[in-house]
Formats: C-alpha cells, structure tokens, sequence
C-alpha cells in the first residue's frame, strides 16, 4: 500500500473540486444531516413528501440564493448555485431534480426571460413560497421545441393572451411539479397576435400561467394529470397539463426578448425569430450543466460503492496461500472499474470549467455571443458525455456487486433507475451530440440552430468552414506538453502526454474535415434527407471525438493545478487509463485511418492493463477523491456487520 | 412498402417459434387472457399477489406438467415446460421468475436430486399445494458455490440432520420465495457424517427444510426475513434464511447422487466429489436455460414496443415535402434498433437449438456425459449472452422513445428493471463466460469445473488440448455454404454467408489457440494468481468468439429450415446484418490479427448501413415476426388515441 494515501487523497479531492471546493466543502457538511440519508421507497406518495420537507429545509438555509442576482434577493454567485444542486445528487436524485425544476428551470426563466415585474416574484420562489414548473415538452414534441404546438393568442380586446392546448399531442407532458406541487407553470407556446385581423405567429415564447389554486385544485380551462410511475424519480410530481382557452393577463408574458403592447402590437429587441429563440434558449442553459454534474455525481457515487465493495469482497481460493481472492485483484475487475474511475475524473474537470465558463459568462455585463454558443455546445456535449457515462458506470458497478448490488438498500439501483432518463431529458443525447457537431462545423453560424437536421446539412454543403481548432483549457500548458512531447513509435510514448494529446486532436480534425467534404460531395448527389442520412453517423462520431478533447484538455489543466507531488502522479496515472480507454473504444478507426499501427494498437490494451496494475494499490484514495459524505456512500453491504471475515 | 409482408411475417414467426411452436401458439392463446395483462406497480404487496393469482390459475390448466415426468405426474416434456415458462417473461418477469422458482429450481431439484421418496412431493409442487424456495446462494458466496458455508452435520444419535449457518456470511439470501411464500427450501449445505468421532465433509449436498408453518410462521430455529425492495421484480419476494441448529430427518437428504445410511455411513454413485458436485449441479441447468429464453423474450417485446414507436413519432421537418421525418428513416435510429432485432433473431435461434438440445438429453435414458457438459458450456454462454444483450436492447429501446420510454405505462422502464439482475443470477455472466472457456480449452476434462480460475490456469498450462473446432447446428449445411463460399478480398464478399461463418471460426481458433499458447508460457514465468491475470481478458473473449459461433451456425440452420423464399431472403439479410455488427464490435481485433484489411474494414460499416436500408421496409415485419400477442406489447403511447396525427 503506498504510503500517506489519506494525505493523498485529500489532495485529490481539492483538486477536483476546483473553483467551487468551499461551497463543496459547506455541502459535504450539510449533506451529514440525517435528513439526507438516502432512504428507498418506491413509493410516490411518500418520496414526494420526504422531498418536500427537504426543500423546505434546503430554502430555509438560503441555499437557493446563490442562483439569483443580489438584486432580485440572491447573491449572484452562479457557480455556487450549480454546485450546490449538483451535490443534492449523491442525497437523492429527486431532490435534485426538484430544486433543479423549482430554482433551475422555473427561477432562471422568470429572472431571465422576465423583466422587473416578474422579478418580483423571485424572493417567493427562493422560499417556495411560489411553487412552479417548466412546461416546456408537449406529447408531440421534445426534441424539436420550435414546433410545438400550444399557442398563446393576444386578445386586444381584454389585453389577455389566450393559452390552448389545440391538439392531443399539445399536451404538455412529463413535467416535473405539475402533477401536484406547481401552482404555477412557465409556459413556453406559440406566441400569436392579430395583424389586420390575421393571426401572426412569432415563434415560441414563454408565459405564467396560473394552474392551480391554493388548495392543489386545477383552475378552470386546466386539466392536470399524473404521470406517476416512471423508470425512478420517484420523489418527483411529473405531470401533463392541458389548456383549454385559458386567459391570462398580457403582463404575464415573459417579455425580455419579446412582447405585445397594449394594442397586440409585437416588439423585440431581436429581429431574427429564430437568433431570438435561441437567445431565450440559451439563457436556460444552466438546467443542461446542472443535469451534467448531478450524473457525474451519481456515477461517482456508485462507482466509490462498488469499488469499496471490491475491496471486502472475496471469491474463489487462491492456490498460492490459503485465503479467497478479494475481487478487485482479478485484472478483469480492475478493469470494469478503474477506467470508469478515470472516465468520472476526466469528466469531473470538464464539468468544472463548464460551470466556471458559464458562472463568467452569466454574472458579466456584456457577454460575448460566440462565447455564449461555445457554452451552449460545450454544455450540450458533456451533457450527452456524462449522462451516457452515469448509466454505464452504474450498470457496470452494479452488476459488478452481484446479487447484492440488485438490492435496493445497496443504493445502486435507485442511482441507475433515478439517472436513466437523463440521458433523453434536458435535450436528447443524439440530438445534442448533433448540436455539437453542427457548432463546429459551421462555427457557430447564425441561423443554423432552427434548421431542422436535414435542412442543416443542405446548409452546410456550401457553408462548411475551415475550422481551426481552437483549445479550450490551458491553451500554454498544452502547447508545451505538445511540442515537448511527439515521440516515436515505441510502446512507451503511449504514456506521453503530447501524444495523447495529439491523437485526440488528430481524430477530431480528420472527422471534422471528412465530414465536411462528404457533406459537399454528397448534397450534390442525392436528396437532402439523403445526404443527410449519410453523414449522420460521422457528425455524431464528430462531436464525439471533439468533447473527448475537450475533456482531455480540462483533465491536463487539472494535472496542472494540482499542488501535491504523489496526488499528481496519480493524476498522471489516471488520465493515462483514460485516454487510453478513449483510444481503445474507437481504436478500430485509429488503425483504420493509419493513426495507429497494427502493433502499437495492441500496445493500447496492454498500457490500460499496466495502468490498471500501477493503479490499483490506490483504488480506495481514488475514490476517496471523489469527497462523497460518508452517509452518502453507504450501503448496507458496506456495513461492518454484513461483511463476512 | 414489399408485398405480402403479413404473410411474410407468419413465415418469420414459425421459423422463429422452432419445434415447439405449437406450446408457444398455446401460450399465445393463454396470455391473452386479462388476468396476464402487464400492469405496473413497484408495490410489493399487490404485485406479489397478483402473481399469486396468476400462479394459481396456470396451476390450475396444469401448466407445470410438461416439466415433470409421466410416472411424477408430469407429461415429460421438458421443451414445452421450459417454453411455456420462458414465454411469461412477456407478460411479467415476476411471473416468470416465481414460476422458474417453483417448478424448474425446486421442483428440479426434487426430481433430480431426489429419488423416490421425495418424488411423492412432485404432484404437490405441480399444483402449489406444497410451495418450495431454491436456497444455494449466500450472503458470502454466490459465485464459488463449491464454498457454501451452511453446514448439515449427520447425528446417529436421532437420525437427523442439523441445518445450521455457522457464521453471518453463511446466511441464504436473496431466494425466491424465502420472504413469504415458501413453507420449505432446497437448501445446499456441506454435508458433514461423523467417522471415528471426526466431523468429515462430503461437500455440497441438497436437503429440504421445512421453514414455516401452514400460518406463515417461521420454524423454531428458522429466521427469514425479506430482501423487499429490489431493481425489479416486485411481485417475486426474495428473503434470507438463517439456520440456528434446526433438526430435519435424515430422509430429507435428496439422495440420488449421494446418501447417508442411519448408521452415519455416507455412500454415493459417483466416486469423485467434484465430479458428483458437477453432476447434481448439471442437472439444474434447466434454471439457466429458462433465465437466458426470458431475458431474450423480454429483449423482443422492448424492441418490438420501441419499433412501432419509432413507424408512429415523428421529428424534425424535411426539407424536400412538407411533413415531418417518422424516426425510424433516420439512419441513425436504425442503427439503434435493427441490429439489436437482428441480435435477438440470431439468440432466439440459438436458444431454440438449446433447449432441443437439453430436452433430448434430459429424455434420454442414457444422457452421454460429454454431450451434458457441452450443453452446460453452451448454456452458460448463452445466458450470458441473452442477458447481456437484454440490457442492452431494452435500455437502447427505452432511450429511442424518449420521455415517453421512461413511464411506467410503456412498459420498457419494468422489462429492464425486471431483467437487470439476470446478468449477475443463475450464474453471474462474467463467471460463467470464463466457465465456457474453461470447458472448450481444456475439452470438457474431468475435475477441472472444481478449481478456482486461477487454480484452472495452473493446470491448463500443462492441460491444454489441441482443440478441434466442432461445429454445433447442421454440420452439412454449413460445410456445402463454407465451401461454396469463400471469394476473396472485393466488398460483396463480406455478405457471403461462407465468409462469414468463416471469419467467426477463424477469430475462435485464432484466440482459442492463442490463450492456450499464453497460458503455456505465462505459468512458467509468473505466479498462478499474475498468470490468471495475464490472461484473463484473453480467456473471455475467447469464449465470447465461440458463442458468437455458435449462435450464427443456429441462424444459418434456422434460414434453412424456412420454408418461405421471401421470409427466407429477409432472414438472410438479418443474418446479414448480425453478422457484421458482430464483426464491427470486435473490428479493432479483426484488423490487429489481419484477419480484415483497413479498407475491408470500412467495408463492414457501410454493410451495415445498406443491411439498415434493406431492412428499414421490413421493420415492422421483424418484430411481428417475434409473435408476441398484443396485449402484451401494449404500450400506452402507442394507443390509437395517443398517437399525434
């Protein structure tokens, strides 16, 4: 065992944590009450009232007040705000989501779409004493929000907006608080006003609308239902909402980027319906980054249960001495969890220079549009990447404790059924890989975000850029590592940090490139939908290999900040396994592309086992890295008592 | 849309339905009925009674027969039984698994293990009067059955046998039927005679303990308690025993391969402990069989709910017509599903295959022992492969429809909570893909099925035989195809059916040979435990190749036996399509071992992509062709009403 590993591993901690370690550090702290041990209950009734009582004692602690500016009764430190939502993940997934919907969605609509009247109502939301929800999904329309279909027609006559639900698949659906909670609901509808007696549509905007009274009743022209069992979440109130010409008064309207006078006429300081939505969208970007980090946390979460598992378990004799193999010594263990291990670190520095990105971005006077879309793609991919990354390392870290990680007081299964729809809620993963891709390769282009995929590509064909590559993190120390790195052939570059720098940037340029020469060659040949289909995987493949090098760059920074000798050759060590397993997952296109050779490709696997080896006398300072609340982590089979010795 | 695609479904069903297609049409009349409705509640109190009642009624049209012989009070057909059981999975994997519980495991173990005696329970267990639970894995082990810690230590004195957890980690946990239902278990203990006045252990043996009373009430000595909430299956009530010193007579002892005589003198038919332990084991494979036909019914209904999901939503505008894109043309969402549809075509092949194979040999009057251990291989690696694959399949289907995928009322969120713990029970899958392994390398020789996997190493170093590839389903066809076949390097090679089989013997001997070379170098440089390791990764893909083998030589004989040209040229292109996914997940080895150039290599992709294409018309053919009855893929999205239109 190496020596000083808690020194080690406290050193590890505060590296990850970055920016926000105090606020992490107060979390921790608070996260001890008894009030957040993870308890498991199926049961809807029940996990919504215990979520319930902890967002009350979560708001009386202020802790919803970092999120809103100081002049709306907050204290304007955005970063804490996502931290400490983020954190309520490794509690209870439910409470997340809750206070993600109540303070996230909900409170970062009225404060950033609204203006000053609707700011008023922002002392109430940080106390719960306005409940809400985010009525954005319809039935008939997730992915492509610009259709949906609820409309919200003006009336001159009464200066009231008209809000209808005119279809079947208007309805607003699995929307987290309108089943019980939410007396309000931000509404994002059709805006319609009458010109010269036609109605004219001005896109998508959004209203509060009143839904229930104080009695939990629908109002009238209101239809709510439940959509009680889902896959998890059961502490959370999904809900579907109709309406049926429900009239609300004009001033209801959230009119920053958009509103009607008196007099139906329609103003906005922006001309482009469509830049105008997006800007709308990306104000709400926070609920995309904040949804990033809560599946980071629960995946470390579950990956520190199971390897503390690995640790105390033990399965068939050894030949050699007398005892049972603790699994976590058999290479194939090792090697289910450690690059998962090294995959929640990666993503963990990622995550924290997206959050300080957008904690800059949003607290400055005059953010830079073509930042704000970086945040936008940068939040899309490590939501995809992180998402993905819960599940697989749940599943993998669950079934890696057998029959006993099946068991709901082991707390695996309520991390994997809570995290699963993640990966389709706040954007679809597909859909938001694409996103990324399609930033990239018309950099940032106006326009492109209301296309739908396959008018994309029409668009793209001509539109294509010539990217440049642009590092995202440590721009210096990159550079050194690459210049100074770029050796040879032989095995041990594998381990190089300029190499592996390189081949990520390599991948990512040669995709980019092939994607938009095929784009060019293919539009001319075949119809749009055509083309499209036949790009679709390499667009996809694209932004995958873009945020791996996002993510890598994030890592090395990390490294690089790092104060303690042992805890950054740890590092070291670690983002090794996780190149390498990047390289490995798609290491049949690296040879492919004759970026590895035959031989050295073998040398892959071979470096993820000589990494696994090197690193697993540090299994449990890795995780202890993770800085979860010892009640946080537990699970019954971790319990003194249930371990069999 | 191709012509007579009904009547091509048909074809695709009979085909697929394989020799017991007659119990499943049966099975397909029976679920029909509204008591087999799926209905969601992660409630264990109503789930667990309605799988009561659902028991009852099967019970009642004497649903258990077939698994029981004629002089048992069965009809002997082993087949039907097992069809007939896997078949629940897709109605309620509870069900299922409450089923599989009562008449395969312990109703099994009594006819197996039994002898005459014993068997006078059959009919009783047959018509539920007499409600058993199977009670092998504990609290410590589970894997490593072989180390059981529950003892049954023979007393002359009384002529009984005293049941007793001598430690925490000997506690049975996890057993079906244990919390609530069961008045009696099979329990594995190590049976121990008293010689000389010295406690001797004859190793793992089978007895039944009564554990409750006719009002539920534990026994004197007997503690139960209730496992509750699980992953999944709510309606099956897993529960712990602990044994304190409890007496049962010695005739409880099921004696068929090992008995103890009044006088404490322990005989048995099979010299050889292990080879007994092996022996009684080999006849339960019926459990796993069952665990690998559900996992892959339940993998069948996701898919099917998720396809029609995918013919019915649509997102996203074109460009060319006005409409929006259903989401089963994009190519990307094929890729998700067909390969998958394609997977369970090419298991449920192989599944049928498996259970003729077990049905035969358990009819038989003289099963040949190496044809038993070869289904045991086979069974093992199937299950593994089912298992996986349903995780896999269900969670890809779950994701493909979005929100809608993660409510309860469309069904896909139960079938993967449900089928989750499959991959870790009746075997966990990494164990029993290295057992398959350990069997091929070491052709099926005797006493090795007793050693720990490092153990194994040490004795296959010097063990190892020169295997001889033996093909599983209809030698000859396989022979004139592979013959017939093998063009060389042009792209339309890699959809001929002899390159194929080929390219998946090739990577089996290859790796096969491979393990057995390092294995041979490994243990003279390095330590049993370091050689394990060393080769470890090796040994599970060796296996994992030669179930792929196997699997595609049962679709290539299942193409064969339809009797439909058009059903027959859409089979050949699943085939197809199964084929090269198999190829593309393992592209990267296939390129390192010049088994496929780089340009080849593209080839496979592109493969793919045409195969999506062919195959897009037939999407919903395919998964007609899994038969299964309506109700049971019902899913509330896809309800007329709630389809947007």
């Amino acid at each position: 065992m190496p020596a000083k590993t808690t020194n080690t591993a406290e050193h590890l901690r505060n590296t990850l944590d970055g920016r926000w370690r105090d606020v992490k550090n107060r979390m921790r702290e608070q996260l001890a009450d008894e009030v957040f041990r993870p308890h498991y209950t199926p049961n809807t009734v029940i996990a919504r009232t215990k979520v319930s009582e902890q967002m009350k004692i979560m708001a009386a602690a202020g802790a919803a007040e970092d999120g809103f500016r100081k002049e709306h009764g907050g204290t304007g430190n955005i970063g804490a705000g996502i931290t400490q939502i983020q954190m309520l993940a490794m509690s209870d997934l439910s409470l997340m989501v809750k206070a993600g919907v109540q303070w996230g969605l909900f409170g970062g609509a009225v404060e950033n779409l609204g203006t000053e009247r609707h700011h008023a109502y922002l002392r109430k939301i940080i106390t719960l004493e306005l409940r809400g929800c985010f009525a954005m999904t319809e039935t008939g329309h997730g992915s492509d929000v610009q259709s949906l279909e609820t409309t919200a027609t003006y009336d001159p006559a009464t200066q009231e907006f008209v809000i209808d639900s005119p279809t079947a698949s208007a309805r607003k659906d699995y929307i987290g608080g309108a089943a019980e909670t939410a007396t309000i609901a931000a509404v994002f509808a059709q805006l319609i006003t009458p010109e010269d007696g036609e109605p004219v549509s001005h896109g998508v905007h959004c209203f509060l609308v009143p839904i229930r009274d104080v009695d939990g009743n629908d109002l009238p022209g209101v239809t709510t239902s439940d959509n009680l069992y889902k896959g998890g979440l059961p502490g959370v109130d999904n809900g579907r909402i109709v309406f049926d010409r429900v009239r609300i008064p004009r001033e209801n309207l959230l009119n920053r980027y958009g509103d009607v006078a008196a007099d139906g006429t329609y103003s906005s300081p922006i001309e482009s319906p469509n830049r105008r939505f997006f800007t709308m969208l990306g104000t709400l970007v926070r609920g995309r980054v904040t949804v990033a980090g809560s599946a980071g946390a629960a995946a470390q979460v579950a990956l520190d249960i199971a390897t503390r598992y690995a640790l105390q378990r033990r399965q068939f004799k050894a030949p050699d001495d007398e005892g049972e193999v603790l699994i976590m010594d058999y290479l194939a263990h090792q090697r289910r969890l450690l690059p998962l291990i090294a995959k929640s670190y990666a993503l963990q520095f990622a995550q924290n220079e997206l959050v300080a990105k957008l904690h800059d971005l949003q607290t400055s006077d005059a953010p830079d549009p073509e930042e704000q879309r970086e945040l936008d793609a940068r939040a899309a991919g490590l939501k995809a990447a992180n998402t993905w990354h819960a599940v697989r390392a749940i599943q993998e870290a669950r079934e890696a404790c057998g029959g006993a990680g099946y068991m709901a007081e082991n707390r695996l299964i309520a991390l994997r059924a809570d995290t699963d729809v993640f990966t389709t809620f706040e954007g679809d993963n597909h859909v938001l890989t694409q996103l990324v891709a399609k930033e990239l390769l018309t950099a940032y282009a106006d326009d492109i975000r209301s296309m739908s995929p396959v008018e994309w590509v029409r668009f793209a064909a001509n539109a294509v850029s010539q990217r440049v590559l642009k590092r995202t993190a440590a721009e210096t120390i990159i550079q050194t590592i690459v210049d100074a790195g770029q050796d040879s052939e032989e095995e041990g570059s594998l381990f190089n940090r300029g190499t592996q720098i390189k081949m990520f940037e390599d991948r990512e340029e040669y995709l980019l490139s092939s994607v938009a020469r095929r784009l060019q060659a293919r539009t001319n040949e075949m119809s749009a939908f055509e083309a499209f289909n036949a790009v679709q995987d390499h667009v996809l493949h694209a932004a995958q290999a873009h945020t791996d090098r996002v993510v890598l760059e994030a890592f090395v920074a990390g490294i690089d900040s790092c104060e303690d000798d042992q805890a950054r050759e740890v590092l070291g060590m670690v983002c090794d396994l996780y190149v390498l397993s990047v390289i490995e997952d798609d290491k049949a296109w690296y040879i492919e592309h004759r970026f590895l050779s035959t031989e050295r490709a073998k040398a892959v696997t071979r470096g993820i086992n000589e990494r696994c080896r090197t690193l697993r006398p540090y299994a449990e300072t890795l995780v202890d890295g993770f800085g979860i609340p010892e009640q946080l982590r537990h699970a019954e089979m971790l319990h003194p008592e249930n371990v069999p010795g």
